[in-house]
Formats: structure tokens, C-alpha cells, sequence
């Protein structure tokens, strides 16, 4: 008995969260403090999968800025097209399926007959990633689990005839990564939603969301399509309290802040493609693509695709400004990964394994002078700084007043540096080409800078 | 304003109902007369359309008397294979559609690409129907016309894309036939009716129904399905009392006996393929199929159908006792009739277009002696008596007591007759053959019998 | 050895033929007697079943009189569109199938699932038919056995993938029915015959056709298609003397006269749908659909269907005038015979097994007086005369001088008769309504009349 | 006149051919030289692209040794289950596709929609290829072009109803880069082959080999099949007489030696995957897949592919064995490149773009020393040596009597090197990391070397 209690007690501590009961109200909720889990992760894989990834086309540059090539749009621009780059999304369905054939009929073909969720789990986890995050429900309103409240509209029972969410989680909890979901509050056709939004809420929206949560105990919620009502209206505040209070997750889950229209509360701030400025003062998230979509876009061609050296850079970047990289991949209809998105995972898992420790459980170095030089980041853990470097310097001067040793990640031999004043100055080793594995980007661990 | 009065108070004098409101009672809704429209229509079409249709498959043989035969319970049958012959429709299906095919995957080759509502009605005109009633939802779920409750199993969202129900519904008023709908009160498969059936029938069967009515003001609401729960549980008291009460169509509806497992309240009494016996206390109605299944089932070739004499005789045989005869067609689901049952339909008409007095607005005669010449039938209407004959006699004795004609319908010539006793005998006329169109049933109608 | 060739004596007496040599010259082959089994036979079925039967549609009146209600002409409407009324082909083909699908896409539809040869073969004998003739390949060049000619284009490699003319050849055989094969010379879009003929009738069409001849021994080859080149280029000589003098049906095989543009020549006289006259010096055969195409056209509804009562006059108009009629029956894609044809089929055979006497193995009576009333025929076997009556007469006068008995077909009483001047008046019987089973039409047998 | 003289006898010149006549004997065929621009082009994309592009399904390792992982062998894996692995291809086709669905049904799925043939030859340019093979005919028998001699087994009349080889033809030279065809002399079950392989010679595969020629002017023709049959039977030296003397392409065209049973003759040798030793004594060719297959194999994730790395070092392994490497790629059925080798190609055209000049267009250096560091390559071009190294050296002791100059590839910078004896030693130069923007393999230019 005591026993239990140590551990629960334990478990606690570890998620830095205090047993305590919070009150519908912002102010209550947004004092939970963000399990730590979540700010030490850095790095997770965001996957839009659903009957999008049947067509799965957008244009392929979204030249005027509206997402035109964002493939898991691809049902409300058939039915929304004032731009005429929306209209390219008409011509290309009258063309290859016809005018008679509607998205709804998209689902026999999404069969995800190759989907092998144990080796998506080995991927995620080979890229040095320590979350996922997968679309349950997008827009289209289409749920990836069988969900009770959208019968024949849902992966269990039309499609795929699979639990999607409930294997692709069992399978990443397996390999000690955590698994959370992304969840739709409103949907562009449920008639339900359009007709009256306090019934959808009530019979539709809060039944899913408990049922996933009971069902699968993710450690992440996330929630999306909040805009068009406030929290009130989506009774956003009686559901947290509800997944911070009583829940099976209530200490290790995180949430967004996409909770209702207008103002953001609830979790970590979200940006998308580089949307937004972050503040330093949340914990805060980057998603985007490999490419320039979410949802798989089969129009897309090795140019619209970042390398591993960009994506590599990205996670520096905004991690040295405090937040976490959601990568997001599209896998296909088939249930496939396309390989390209598995070789970038990879690179960056490659990449991680040599320069993890200047990622994972970082901090951002507040007080860092302001920075001319574009290509050189910090983190900080605890008394160590990590300079990072997206361009190779021969030399180098840190603004560290202090320093026990410096060392370049993966790199077995010495590194040359001196105290300069209130810097240090390192000298870069000779490295013959290939030497280090990668080229994306180095790591000085300068210990005890603080 | 006052001609309005005038004509509403026509209009209810014309369907025999006074404006009076119903309790929630059993005695209180049962105390609401049928409407005398349908009790002197006698001869509906019966319409059995859906999933089902696109395998359009049952065995074609009720040999073990479990309804093997049932093209409609398809989906059942592959789920409940208790039955040998139920195995059956598992062998068919993995067969033809393999294993991994889904009941839910039919729903992309339900076309109704050739869905002419307008022949349809002008068919069952034709085919001297008075009122026609469409299986709006089966037990599968899936609805045949834009239901909100039933989001993407619906034939608008899905499969044909197409308001079946409301575009079959204007056609078959505009030929003056009055139209109805079958519904299914359970739904084999629905998550939220298996969790809560509380819940099922607050948010989705209830709303379903006023839905029906409200959009399509049907004559006819004709439920099924209702076994597994009582009229509480399904809150069937409080519907009818909203459709006798407040609904568009309270004062010329009509409803069956359907309305709760266990015992049969609500309107008039239903038998399936001769199944159990009607009282002539209460109106009633019979209903099958052309063949031996309601939805269309491929595997019946002409052994299966009965012959135009047959339905004409089951006609007779039903009305004669006081019912109507509901007979069911099972279209395809390319949205044709299969030809053979629009022979039917005409052959019925054509007999109908020589005999429809001795059918339309009549009663039985209660009074009449017992028969025991089973090819000889009674219908009567005001004073005068119809008697139909399935075999033709040279000489006939009816037990009447008065006659002030005697005439054989179609035909022009004098029909010789002579009082003998309490019973008129009628010699038959002398008729080449061919010199009557059909020579499915004949009919005296002697005049002023009562 | 000696009974052998009694055998073989008596199969040559009974067909006619004697063992003699042809030339590949028209005089030569014309002099070979048509086997008496086909002149005989009076009824035949004609099927035609392809991947026409898969869109299956047509326009469902020929009101310009180019062929719009032929579904088989489906693919050549497609491309033909300069009628206005073809172009409804177009519109329907883009409407359901979307412009970028080609009739060759149709080919995975037509899977003949459900095709049961036996049950076929029982329904050809039911109906009193005493051959059978399928289009082995149509001008779509769609083979529907295995023809090694046709690789991937027939019904074994690809669609049913299963040999239908082959098993169903097999069936019909086994009821003692004949067996024949409809073979369509040209191919509408075959590059071989439009590149070089030639080349097309010494690769492709010769090869063919010997193999339907080697591989199931048909009694009957029909072929079509001959218009565009004369019997010269399509080597038809050639090939009839190996038919006639060589191949395995040299002494049972019947063809007709479709064997090189222009000219007629070979065998039987065909006609269709009436178009034409036959001549009573050749033997002759009338074919036609139930409808008004031959292949399913599911545009077609009961109004385009001819009633049984018109398809035993028109046999009876046939054969009195010394034809066959070759009806034809469009099954349809997934192997089943639509009900109403088979209600059709049924009905002749039901009138067939009384008035059958006065069809089978007769001649045309060639003396016969000319007759006004059109509703009278004559047939004739040996001695007897059969007079066939459309229209049911009391009294009727024959231009007969002998008759030693008088019958009317099916019924059991005596039918009187009188002698009167070279005519014999015949007096009808009466008889009461349904006595007889089938009111299409009544025999006169007279028995010695020549 | 004289000016047309001239161009031609310059073009010739250029081939390097005289215009002489060759016999159909294989000393006279293979006295003609190969053309230069083949041997000088050191690199071509080998395309396999037909129906099993649709299953595009192997398994994923090759562990028996009977290419178990080739996906364009899925349907003779299908019916030649003898070996264990074989059989996971029936087991995967009948759970995904069902036993009634056969190869010949993928037809209406392969589509080509998204095929952009401008595209693909852009990124095959962007490789740094010089030359393109596709397979217009693999043992499947499917034609990519519009092939009269296979009628409705093509992609014209079928499927993509596209004439894919003239597009990606015309796409291709429009780069400047030479367009080959691969043509599999067999076919696995054509019927025609199989019964009578001279017939089928005849009539099909010279009259498709000629129309290739005579449509497209290829300048290679890739046979394969050849196996089953001798030279003879094939009538090859016929067909290479009529190539190398009449037909449009005589003085460009190069085809391999795969042209017979048992010996192989004609033109340059070819090795597989590794396969065979290849000789110095003619030139020759490798060809694999960048993963394991050379039909796309949806089966194969990341540890499947080659590294770019590997493919630039068995590219220099290749060369400087005098060889051509021919890569593979197999283009998905919508026509897409997967992106993953779109990914591969353009990094080898990088690299290529930088280190061409080592490739293209150079020897191997016949009586360079035996060399033991399998990490050093050598190619010649005039007086020039090249010294290709796979991994990174501080100093290289190159066995050159004689060097102008030595340069590092890519670098600006000056290297250091001496002669030592018969050896210049070079002393790599400084470059810090990322310095050259690949890392895959190093070339030092000799100059004057010979």
C-alpha cells in the first residue's frame, strides 16, 4: 500500500504537477503548469491522414497565400471556390473522377491495407522523435477510431475497416513514445454543427472527445477548427477541467491553446509554417509539413520538399527560441509512409542521436546578447550552454563568461578555446570531409557556462 | 375567411376526423378513426430500396422458414450465421466481394443513375395503386433522403447523392397518389442505439421521424423494427400524439400497428406473406413481395415470381376479408424497376381498370353466409354486392335476397339471373375466348342486394 | 464395323446430305441441302451478351431510324456521334462514367457472376425453342471464349474470366438443344483489320473462326459484320468448303447468307426485325429482341417490350411463311437473364406444348389461296393442314377440299365440321373463359387435307 | 546536293560508322561499332513502368536468391508458387484483391493522371543522365505504346488510354537526351508465343519491334525474354540486319546482347544487380533498381533504397570499369515518381554536376597497377587521369609517371602533390566542413598524366 503511494506520489513529482482541482475558468486551467514531459520533448511527428489522402492533391504552391496547397482542404475548396486557384481543385476532380463523384465517395478507396503501425512506431522513434500526434478527426469530420458518434463516417467502419488511432497508439505507447491526438472541434458539413451548434457540442463533439481520451489515454489533445465559436459555445472550459480533474490523464496530458475564436487559452501556443510570433513567455510549438502540405499531396515534386539540412536548421531554430518541432508527414491512403518522408525522419534521427543533448530537455538562454549572426544558436541545460551552428565557423566567439570544457558533439577529439573577456573563443578542429556523419549543423557543448 | 372555414371544415368531414386533441394514451390515439382515404384505397405499392440493393442477393428459398429469402437482411446475414442457409450469404459475399469488402463499401455502386421518379409514379398509377409507401430507412440506418441524423449514410451524402425519398415523394403526389413511409424504429448496427437506447431515441429516431414528416407531409408513417423495445421505451405514445396533434399532416396520416415490441397498438394491423390472421375488427394489411423477397434479389428467376392471376387472386382474397394489399417492388440500384414487376404492376392495372368497383371503397360483407367454394369472393359498397369469381362458373347460386340487376364487369351483354329463394343464381353469359382482356378473375355486381 | 457405318448411313439420310466434295465456289457450296434439323427447328434463341452488357443502354426509341435503341452498338455511338440522337450516347456515357473513361474500362464490370449455363439451357428448352445462337465475338471483337487470337480481349482472360460460350455450349447440348455461334467478321476498331484485311482475315479472323469450330462443334455459324468487303477478301469460300467438307460439323453446321458484302450468299436468308422479304424458295429466319434491342438495354422499359401474346403471333406469321424465329434475349452483365425475358420465354413455351404440332417440322401450305384476314395462317406436315387463328372466329370457312377429322389444339371435345364445295366450314366449340391456358392464339389441326 | 552529302557523311563521322551493309551473321553484326555517344554517356534511367505498377508489390528482401523482391514479376509470381516466398504473393493478391480478381483487372487502375512526361525528363536531366530506357514491353506482354499488334493490351486502348512511350519519347529528346526502349522478346502467356512461337514471332513481336523503330527512333533497343529461344528462333540477326542497314535509326541505334538463348551476341553485355563479371574487352552495362525492385515496390520503406552515397560509388565503381550504370526507377500507376528516387537523381546529378568531368566521356585506364584499396578508382580521358576516391585521404600515392597539374574537383583552391619515383603523391587540401557541398565521393584531376 505505502508502496503505491510512494510511486503515485513519485509520479507526481515527476510530472511537476501538484493533486489539485481546477475550476472551469482560464485563470484555474492555466495555472496547471505544462507537464515537463512535454517542454524536455522538442520534437514530434505531426500525421494528417484521412479520406484527403485518396485524392490527395493540392496545387502545388500556394501562390496567393490562401493554402491552396494544403490537400487536406481538398473537400471545402471543391465547394468554396472563390479563388481561382481553389478552382484548380474543381478541374482536377471533374477530370479524374467526374462531376457525379463526391468526396464522400473517396472511402472505398482509403484501405490502408499496408499500414504496419509497429514499423511507423520504429520510424518515429529512429528520428528521434518522443511524441505523435495524429489527425483523429480532421475537418471532413472523417474519425480515424470508431467512434460511436460518427457511424459510417469513420475508419472502423467505412474505409479502412481498422481501428487507425487505437493500433498507430498502442504501438507508439509500446516504444516509450508518448501519443496524442489532434481533434476538429467543428466540422465544414456536419449537419448537426450547421444547423445547430449547442446539440452538435453536447451530442456529438464532447462524447467524441471523452471517448478518445477514456479509450486511449493520450497524452496529448489538440485541439484544431476552433475559430468560428468561443470557448463558451464549445464548453471548452468544462472539458478541461473535466481532463485536468477526473480524467485517466489528468497529470500527464497537454493540450493547445486552440480551445475557442478570438483568444487562445488552454495549452502551449501554436504556430504553423512559421505563422505567428512566439512568445518566449509559454510553451509553444512549430508545425508544418516536409513539404508544403499536411495531408499527402501526390503534386508535389522533390522541390517542394525541405531537405534534411532545412529541417535539421528549423528544429534548431525553434528550439533555441524555446519551443517544439511537430514535423508533420502524410502518409498515403495505402497506409505507406512515402519514403521521402522517411528518409528526412531519418536524417534527422541520425542528425539527434550525435547532438540530441543540445535539444532534448534545453532551455533557451534568455538573458543570450542579441545575435547578428543567423547561423549560430543557443540552448542551455541546466549549468551548460550549446551553441549550435548552422554554417561551419573556423572560429568562433561565444559570449560566455565562464566555461570547465568545450567540446563539439561527436567529435572524440579536443577543441581549442580560450577565455576572452567575457567570451570564449573556440577554434575549430581540422575535420577531414565525411568525418562527421552529417553536415547539417554542430554543436559546441561549452560546460558550466553558468 | 369564410370559405376557407368551409372548405377545412370539408376537409375533415372528408377524411371522417373531427379536430379534437389525443392524449398519449393507447385508448386516446386508437380512439382517432383511420382516415377513410386509405381504407377504401385497398391496393398500395410497397417499396423496398437501399444498401441491400447493390448485392441484391438471398438465397432463393425460405427453406427452413427463417426468411433465407430476404434480400434486405443482407448485412444480418453476414453477421448472424447461426443458420446454414445464413452461410450462404457469407460464401456469396466473400466470393464475389472478398473478405475485406464491407457491407458499409456497397454504398459507392448505389448509383440510382436511372432514377425517373416520374415513371415510377405514372407506373403505379397505372398500375390502379392508390398510395405508395417507400422504406425511408431500413434497419440497416442508411436513409434515403438528406437526414441530419444520419449524416453520411444518408442517399444525399452518399451513394447516389440524391433526395430519393423527396424526389419520389413529389412525383407519386403529383399523379394524385397518396404517399408514405416506412421506417425503421431500430437499426441493427447504430453504436448509439446498442450504448443508449434512451439516447437513440432522443437524438436520432425522434428527430428522424418529425423530420420525415415535416419535410415530406407523408399520409402514411409505417414503422418496423420496433420488437427489441417497448412503446415506452421507443416514446412512441408521445409521437403519434404529436402527429394527430400538431403535425402537417394530423388529419390525413395513417400509421400502423408497429409502435412496440410485444403488443401491436397505434393504427391498422399488418401481416407479412399471409402471416397471422387479421380480425375483421380492425383494418388491416397485407404485404409482400412480387417474388419471395422485398428487396430485389438477383437470384430469382421467373419460378420465383408469382404470375399476374396470382397477385389478382391474392387481391381479391384480401379485400374480400376487409385488407388492403400492400405489394412490395425491389428496384435496382441503378434506380430501374426490374420490367418483369412493371408487367405486374400493368397486368394488375388492366384488371383493375374492368374491376376496380368491385374493389376501391368497398367493405366485406360481414353478414355473408360461409363459403365454402374458395374460388367464390364478396365485396360490397352501399346496396349493391360484388361477387369475384377466380374460377369461372356456368351457373353460380349467391346467397342474396334481393337484386335489382345482375352485370358481369367488362362485359356489355345482359347476364341472365333468378330469384330462388334467399339466393339470386346467375347463368354465366356465353363468352369467346379473348372476348374479356384478362381472364385472371370475373365479377357480378348485382345491384341493390341489401 | 458393319453397324457403324449403318449409323453413319442413317446420320447422312437423316441430315439430308450426302458425302460429297464442295468447291470453294457459291454454286458448289449453295448446292449443299441446308440440314433438315434447322429447317425443322421453327424456334431458336438468340443471345447477345458482351460488354455492351455493361453500360447497357441505348435510347429507348429508334426514332430516326438509325439503330439508337441498339445497345450493342454502344462503343460505335460513342465515336459515331454525327446523328443528334447517337449524341445522347455521349451525354449519358460522360454523365455516369466521365469522359476519361473508355468502353474498353468496362471490361473489369462484366464478371458474369452469376451466370448459371444449366439453368440457361433449361429456360431455352422450356420455352419450346430448339436452338441456340450466341455472339461468340461481336463487333466490338470481344471474343467470349478463350480465342487465342484475341489475348486479353475475351471473356476468359479478362471480365468473367471464365469460358462462357464454351460452357454454355456444353449445357445446351446436354438438353439436346442445337448449339450455334453469331460471329461478327469485321471489328469495329481492330488496327489489324483496319491497317491490312488481309492480313486481319489470315491472322485473326480465319484462326477464329476455326477454333469456335474445332473447339465446340457448333451446328450452327452465323456470322455478321460482312458489309465493308466482299467473300473474296474475307476468304468466305475457303473457309465454308473446309466447313463443309473437312471440319467435324461438315454434315450437321448450318450457316447463313452473311458472307461477303453486296451479294447474299451461303446459306439461310436472315432478317431482321422484320426488315426485308424472305423469300419462300430459301429457307429464311427472322430475328429479333423481346424489346427493342439486342443487347440489355435498361432503358428500356415495359412499354418497349413486345407481349407474349405479339411474340406467338409473330411466330406463328413466321413460320407460316416458312422462316424461323431467332428471339433474342440481352443478358445481362452479371450472367442472368432478365425476368421478364424469361417470363416471355415461358409463355411461348407454354403455348408451344399444345400448339407446337402446328410449328415443328412444318412447311408452308405454297397453294394456299390468298387470304384476306390477316389474323388466319397455314401450316403444313404431310397430309395435314394446320390453320393458326390470332383472333378467335365462331365459324370459319377453309379452302380445304378434304379433311378426315377436325381438332382444335388442347381441347379434348369434338369440333364440328362441314364439307362445302372445295371448303371445309369449321364450327367452334364453346368454351367457357380460361379453358383453354393461353388465350395468344387457337390450331385448327386438319387432318388429311392434301 | 552536295551539302546533304556532306551533313551525312559528318554525321557519320561523328558516330564513328561507315555506311556499309551488314549480314545477318553475327561477326558481320558485331563488326559494327557501338556508337560513341553510348559508351561516352556513362549514365542512363532505366524505366519500368506497366500493370505492376498497380499491385506494385514484392516481398521486401530476396532471401532465397529467386528475386522474391522484383515487382514486376507479380504475376508469374502469382502462378509459379513453387518456392515458399513465391507464395506470399498469392496470399497478398487474395487477401488484398480476392482470388476472382486477376492481374489482367489491374488494368483500369493503371491511370497515368498525374503523368507529366516534361517533368520527368527535366529531373533525368537535373540526374545527369545522358540516355533513358523504357520498358515499352516487359514479359507481361502490356505495350506502353499504341501497338496494333496488341490491341486492347496496351496503354492507349486500355488503362491510361495514353500513348505513353511517344510522350515520355518526345519529352526526353526534347532535353537533348537520347531515348531507349526496353522490349521483352517473350511473353509470359501469350497465347500465341505459346503455341507457336515462329507465328508469334511473325505476326507480333517483329511487326512491334519495327513499329517501335520506324514510330519513335529510339537509338537503343533493350531486348530481354530472350532466354527460351535461340537467335534463330527469334530471327534476331534478321531484325539487327534490317536495323543496323535500313531502318531510320541504323547509324545511332545500340542495342545490348540479349538476343538469344545461350549466347549472348549483338550488342553491349549487360549485368544485374551485380550480376556477371563484366569484360573489358566490350562495352557494357549495370542496371538495378534503387531500391530492390525494378517495378515499384510499395513494400520497400528507407532500409530498402540505396544512399545517394552508394549510388555515386557504384556509378564510379561502374565507370571505372568501363561501363555504363543504367538506374532504375519505377514510376508509381498515377504516374508520379515516388520522390525518394527523385531525391536519389538529383543528388547524383549534383554530384555529377561537379564531378562529371570524370565521368562522362572517359576509359578505364586498362593498364592502371592492381589496386588493393577498394576505396580509390580510376578513369582516363585523353591525357588525363582521373582518381576517384569513395572515402576521404589526408595523402594519395597515385601510380602516374607523369602529371601538369592536379586539381581537386569542385575545389578552388590550390593542391599540393610531388612525384615520387613512378608515383605523384597528393596531399589533400584543407576544406572544412561543408566546404564541398556533397560528401559522397572525391575526384582529383591528372592532368597530362599519359
Amino acid at each position: 500500500m505505502r508502496k503505491i503511494i510512494t510511486l503515485l506520489a513519485l509520479a507526481f513529482c515527476c510530472q511537476g504537477l501538484t493533486a489539485q482541482t481546477y475550476q472551469p475558468t482560464w485563470s484555474s486551467l492555466e495555472s496547471r503548469p505544462i507537464p515537463k514531459w512535454f517542454t524536455d520533448a522538442k520534437f514530434g511527428i505531426f500525421i494528417h491522414w484521412g479520406l484527403y489522402s485518396v485524392p490527395a492533391w493540392a496545387t502545388n504552391s500556394n501562390a496567393d497565400g490562401f493554402g491552396s496547397n494544403y490537400a487536406e482542404w481538398y473537400w471545402e475548396r471543391l465547394n468554396n471556390t472563390k479563388l481561382k486557384i481553389h478552382r484548380e481543385f474543381v478541374d482536377f476532380h471533374n477530370k479524374n473522377y467526374g462531376p457525379n463523384f463526391k468526396y464522400q465517395d473517396f472511402v472505398t478507396q482509403f484501405k490502408a491495407e499496408l499500414f504496419d503501425p509497429a514499423q511507423w512506431a520504429w520510424l518515429f522513434k529512429a528520428a528521434g522523435a518522443k511524441y505523435v500526434v495524429l489527425t483523429s478527426k480532421h475537418h471532413e469530420g472523417f474519425a480515424l477510431w470508431p467512434s460511436r458518434e460518427s457511424w459510417n463516417w469513420n475508419a472502423y467502419d467505412a474505409g479502412p475497416h481498422r481501428d487507425l488511432a487505437g493500433d498507430l497508439s498502442e504501438a507508439v505507447k509500446k516504444t516509450g513514445l508518448h501519443m496524442g491526438f489532434y481533434y476538429s472541434l467543428y466540422e465544414w458539413y456536419n449537419p448537426l454543427y450547421k444547423q445547430d451548434v449547442n446539440k452538435y457540442v453536447d451530442q456529438h463533439m464532447l462524447p467524441q472527445l471523452k471517448d478518445l481520451v477514456n479509450r486511449y489515454q493520450p497524452d496529448i489533445i489538440w485541439p484544431d477548427g476552433e475559430w468560428d465559436h468561443s470557448d463558451t459555445v464549445w464548453r471548452s472550459r468544462e472539458f478541461l477541467s473535466w481532463l485536468y480533474n477526473e480524467s485517466p490523464v489528468k497529470n500527464t496530458v497537454v493540450t493547445n491553446d486552440r480551445w475557442g475564436g478570438g483568444r487562445n487559452h488552454g495549452g502551449f501556443t501554436t504556430t504553423e509554417y512559421g505563422s505567428g510570433k512566439a512568445s518566449l513567455e509559454r510553451p509553444w510549438e512549430e508545425c508544418r509539413g516536409i513539404g508544403e502540405s499536411f495531408g499527402y499531396n501526390r503534386n508535389e515534386n522533390i522541390g517542394q520538399y525541405q531537405t534534411s539540412r532545412q529541417l535539421v536548421h528549423m528544429l534548431i531554430d525553434v528550439v533555441s527560441r524555446g519551443g517544439n518541432l511537430l514535423l508533420n508527414i502524410g502518409p498515403a491512403a495505402d497506409g505507406t509512409i512515402p519514403v521521402i518522408m522517411q528518409q528526412r525522419l531519418k536524417d534527422m534521427g541520425d542528425w539527434l542521436q550525435i547532438n540530441g543533448d543540445a535539444i532534448y530537455g534545453t532551455t533557451t538562454w534568455r538573458e543570450a546578447p542579441t545575435q547578428k549572426d543567423k547561423t549560430v544558436f543557443y540552448t542551455r541545460k541546466g549549468k551548460d550552454l550549446y551553441v549550435l551552428l548552422t554554417s561551419w565557423k573556423q572560429q568562433l566567439s561565444v559570449p560566455a563568461a565562464k566555461a570547465s570544457s568545450v567540446a563539439l558533439l561527436g567529435f572524440k577529439g579536443k577543441v581549442t578555446y580560450k577565455h576572452r573577456g567575457n567570451n570564449v573563443t573556440i577554434m575549430a578542429p581540422v575535420l577531414s570531409p565525411g568525418e562527421l556523419s552529417h553536415q547539417y549543423a554542430w554543436v559546441y557543448q561549452i560546460k558550466d557556462a553558468f
